[in-house]
């Protein structure tokens, strides 16, 4: 679990800040990360009972990009359904063995939105897949550190039973998400010297790659290759 | 889960009593039992968000033993190891199997004691067994509401599968080795063009792009987008 980041994104109620920081000592997830929070004054949340210190570790960014920056797989959670998602959808139960074989190597950030909204389009742009709490139909919107709770839960299954062996070698390690945004950044700048993407459509085109990017599965290795080919071309374009 | 019955003994916080209903509904447990609550205004707990008509519903006893009397299963829950206790003491996973089992055929009651203190000696006695939410033995308290939400979660597993499925808008369908050959052709002559490719290892190069491209497992849809770049690219190099 010392892997596992829990970023909060534009929470409202210092409340839940602080239930959310006991529901993840409870499980020993002990990495806050909190991303503009709409009250600055969570770190007095009364709810944290027993999580004090966590909370008062838990760090502050801006933005969904830095927070996530030295991890190599970031999971959002949404409940809605199949509304025109563009990532893949997993329920939480599947989504925990995945995440839990991912922890085993490398540093994985789970994404929770605003209580009102949720995660924008534009958060979502950095995950590489989403998950969803299997809630009824009719009443699918959960308390938000309840949800906390329960991912927190689900992930600490079994862990202690995890079997050691399963190593991940530096080869296939995932690429974290610095290297992916400076991938973006070069392939961006390739496009848009080429005539690839237009004046008009160049905000969306930055999201529309990153989860593309994300949908690669870069490892490390391949990532560093992929971006020493976009700068060289990106030199080439540059220098007519 | 219409044979489950979630009873609260003496809770002393109106707003768990809310929490634990929103979190009930979440997972359709919809039938709240409460023994002797310290607040007699809890119907009225803000924190029942969409779950209005369950706590309105709920029925209020004098009694443990008045509120489990319809029930043939009575489990309790308790943060405690098994620090003098007389009863069977079972994780939550293993108690979710027996609990699901039984509530296809009659109903189970699952109990949980007041926030400062836990479920009476007396109140135990009504249990057949008992559960513990495995928490860090360091932090093992949990808030109560977390803890009924956590326990509905992993109640309601595996009824869940019976959703309709999650589907995503993006076609998953593989590429197939012609759009990547493509791919590998229009990137190997953009690298030559700007001079990453050396001709000495020209020969090589063919084959690392294919093993790396395979390695992405590209999506059909995201594999013709690429193309498309490459292609772009690679004319604007050109026309130098």
């Amino acid at each position: 679990m010392s892997n596992l980041r829990i970023v909060l994104v534009r929470t409202r109620n210092p409340l839940n800040i602080g239930a959310a920081a006991r529901a993840m000592s409870n499980f020993g997830a002990l990495d806050l990360r909190l991303v503009a929070p709409y009250e600055k004054a969570f770190r007095e949340a009364v709810s944290a009972v027993g999580a004090a210190l966590l909370l008062a570790k838990a760090q502050e960014f801006d933005s969904v990009e830095e927070a996530v920056r030295d991890c190599s797989l970031v999971v959002g959670t949404t409940a809605i359904g199949n509304r025109e998602l563009q990532h893949e959808l997993v329920w939480l139960e599947e989504a925990g063995e995945k995440i839990r074989k991912k922890l085993v190597g490398g540093r994985v950030a789970i994404l929770f939105g605003s209580e009102k909204t949720g995660l924008s389009n534009r958060d979502l742009s950095h995950c590489h897949w989403l998950m969803r709490i299997p809630t009824r139909a009719e009443h699918r919107s959960m308390n938000l550190a309840q949800s906390v709770a329960i991912v927190a839960y689900e992930l600490s299954r079994g862990l202690t039973n995890a079997m050691p062996g399963v190593k991940n070698t530096l080869s296939s390690a995932a690429a974290d998400m610095a290297t992916l945004n400076r991938i973006n950044e070069a392939l961006r700048e390739a496009l848009n010297l080429s005539g690839y993407i237009h004046r008009r459509s160049a905000a969306s085109a930055e999201e529309k790659l990153r989860r593309m990017l994300l949908r690669f599965n870069l490892r490390a290795a391949d990532a560093e290759v992929l971006l020493g080919m976009l700068r060289k071309i990106l030199w080439r374009l540059k220098s007519e």
